[in-house]
């Protein structure tokens, strides 16, 4: 490892913290047509921060949707081109009284920095640029070349982006993609992840009566949609945990031997992990382990639900709507549009009497998988044990970025998932934040990485 | 019918009209604590408005909760007494979009005056109040006693109203209970309702992991609240609409034949309501007709429900809990604290494992009923005919009001049920209104009845 970096970051620490700030500050929530403004000033946070590393060529580029927001820097002539990808938008805050401090207010508490976006990704999105930015300022040019390519759709299922990167693969033109936006396996152990779950994603609207009705008066004779709903959502799975959706696991590959003792083999202590989710018991799929649950079956959860009555005490109304929104993981070889099409015909099949329902489409994702043996795999493991002084452990993870497979298939490019947050850093949920020591440590590894990436790829 | 009461009505009824509107603009919310102060000044506006009537020994009594508005005229020496039932607080008034005039701003179009509370309860304990006025300016004098008890908690299911019966019951001893708050068969066909069923409620509170989770990193593993409140809720009624609560339907009194063709002579047109409610179909318990369905046969509706993420859009969370609340209607001899308790042994019974369940029970009711050929009930018919010019039909109500039986039971009294309300005037719902036609003939109405009555009582 080359001391400049280090002492540079030491130097910079406290400019770099407060630039992220920043960052955190702005409430760029994709979600919510409401934060529009926000989402827009965030990418060009983003733009001004890859100007001031000295990208080129830096730009907003406009999409139906979000912006994406794009730099580059070519002039290690001759050399292979990384693309970095990462997203500035952010998920909604809600339960908002469950912060402990604000969520766009970033507070640094016991070494970490808590604030939506500030692990997911934010904060790994930022040391990105901050670490070209070192190299660029310590010895004047890069080993590799650059582009960076930073959405702000990833947190609504990116519905913008296979079109964007379809209309600009020129300009996207890489050799290899890395992105920073998965967990590490745990505090001092880093992870690869070389297999990512897919998406799709349903909103399910039960209407009943025209206006809500007097449950004295009417309930009885009128089906309530929120009966209904649930009747529906309750025949989605058994008992035993399995979709009950017809067709739902035909396309799933099954777990390989060898990769079912790669996962017992990293020693996942199940018992403690449930004992920090307050958890009585685990609950999945029945003959699987936890890590073959969320990394390689695939899933179907209620993320909201929500009709008739919400306040206080109670009110005896036979509401005239109920809704819900599902979303499924998906796993090798699941077609994300095959299985919304069984999940909508499930639905049909099970509908009760005296409703009618409708469905709103969501985000879709690709499962994907990349081959462990790729040679800026193994130099991503390189790096990581150069600064953490441990191997790196090679994953699958539960979670999707839907865009992984997009890349992967248009662009034909390896990717490489190489992340610094911890899993317990409250993605996607009140206090969020980030561990210092992966800031520190990470920044460092991304370095490491490009000089490695450049020695091995120049063989 | 005297003259005079018609001209009296006819002079005063601008003036009626604003004082009813003064008494709609108050949101008596009982349901919300954040209304306790327009819960109150409702009380006091009550109260002074039996005054203003001519009523003695006016006071707002205190409870737990709300207050009972008391007021008498016991001059009639040696003649019955009269007590009248009514309610000042009104429902809560969500989904607020769907009204067309806001709530709580009277206002007065097609005959009809919309408000919250217009029909469920304000307009009609109004229209008894201006019904003594009315007797009171005209004669001088009153053919009976009279008491008022009006009460502001009956939309929360008169949690204190029990007690309070029972520490006054001298003040309201009384021989006669009389209370409009109940429908009319539809627009000139007056009703009298001998049956209401009872209640009882619960939430059902579903508590998983200690925080919200990310769906992709443990969904699959984790049990989701969401699921886990659906499978409860859905084991509950089955596929015949019968509830699946063991033991629900064993104090179940059978319909007689008699009572099954009093219901088919009325002749309601079932495809009629069918189209103004907008549902595709009925939906039921198999084997009953829609009135069996909805007055003599118990029911479990699910009035709200909530968990995880409710905004547009989508946010993949496995929310940490989940809620719903159930009412159910109780039809004799069911009892409400047997039956909660039967409930409770079904969730205990039906909780899948990875979760926990608590239950916060809400209010009770017993199911009522009074004989058809009492005195107060057959004058009561007389009075409706005269002014209505048609018979009043004799029925029974899906709804509660949970007092009429702690009334009958505490203080042995007959109880006459004469609403002047329409079964769509929206109880409950969003542009809730009362038909001006009946608020004038029912302040007819009334007056005829209380000399009906004395004459009744009389022989």
């Amino acid at each position: 490892m080359d001391n400049r970096f280090t002492q540079y970051f030491t130097e910079n620490r406290d400019r770099h913290l407060n630039e992220l700030k920043q960052l955190l500050q702005i409430p760029s929530i994709s979600a919510l047509s409401e934060n529009k403004k926000d989402v827009i000033r965030a990418a060009e946070w983003i733009a001004n921060s890859l100007k001031q590393a000295g990208m080129d060529n830096v730009k907003v580029m406009p999409t139906k949707g979000h912006p994406v927001v794009y730099g580059e820097w070519l002039k290690a002539e001759g050399k292979p081109t990384v693309l970095i990808y990462g997203h500035y938008d952010v998920q909604p805050v809600d339960p908002l009284e469950l912060w402990e401090t604000p969520p766009f207010e970033p507070d640094i508490r016991d070494h970490k920095i808590y604030a939506r976006g500030a692990t997911d990704d934010k904060g790994q999105t930022f040391m990105h640029i901050k670490a070209l930015e070192a190299i660029l300022h310590t010895t004047g040019t890069l080993p590799l070349n650059f582009k960076f390519c930073i959405e702000g759709e990833e947190e609504i299922g990116s519905p913008n982006l296979d079109l964007f990167v379809e209309e600009n693969k020129d300009l996207l033109t890489a050799d290899v993609l890395v992105i920073s936006d998965t967990p590490m396996l745990e505090k001092g152990k880093p992870a690869i992840c070389t297999g990512l779950r897919g998406l799709c994603g349903l909103q399910i609207d039960v209407k009943g009566a025209v206006g809500d009705l007097h449950s004295g008066l009417y309930g009885g004779a009128v089906q309530n949609p929120i009966h209904a709903l649930v009747r529906i959502l309750d025949s989605m799975r058994n008992q035993d945990g399995q979709i009950a959706v017809e067709g739902f696991y035909d396309r799933v590959v099954p777990v390989s031997e060898e990769e079912q003792e790669a996962f017992r083999s990293l020693g996942i202590n199940e018992e403690a992990i449930r004992q920090e989710l307050g958890v009585p018991e685990f609950f999945g799929e029945k003959g699987y382990s936890l890590l073959e649950r969320t990394w390689v079956r695939p899933t179907l959860e209620i993320n909201g639900i929500y009709g008739g009555f919400q306040g206080e005490g109670i009110k005896t109304v036979l509401p005239s709507e109920a809704h819900a929104k599902i979303t499924c993981r998906l796993v090798p070889d699941q077609d994300p549009d095959e299985i919304v099409a069984l999940i909508r015909k499930h639905i049909e099949k099970h509908t009760p009497p005296g409703v009618t329902v409708t469905t709103q489409l969501f985000d879709r994702g690709r499962p994907f998988a990349t081959p462990i043996d790729h040679p800026a795999i193994q130099a991503a493991g390189r790096a990581y044990e150069a600064v953490y002084k441990a191997p790196a452990a090679f994953t699958r993870m539960g979670g999707s970025i839907p865009i992984v497979e997009t890349f992967g298939r248009l662009l034909q490019l390896p990717v490489v998932l190489m992340g610094f947050g911890l899993p317990n850093e409250n993605f996607h949920a009140p206090n969020e934040h980030f561990h210092l020591e992966n800031f520190d440590k990470g920044l460092l590894t991304l370095c490491e990485y490009w000089f490695e990436l450049e020695r091995t790829l120049e063989n």
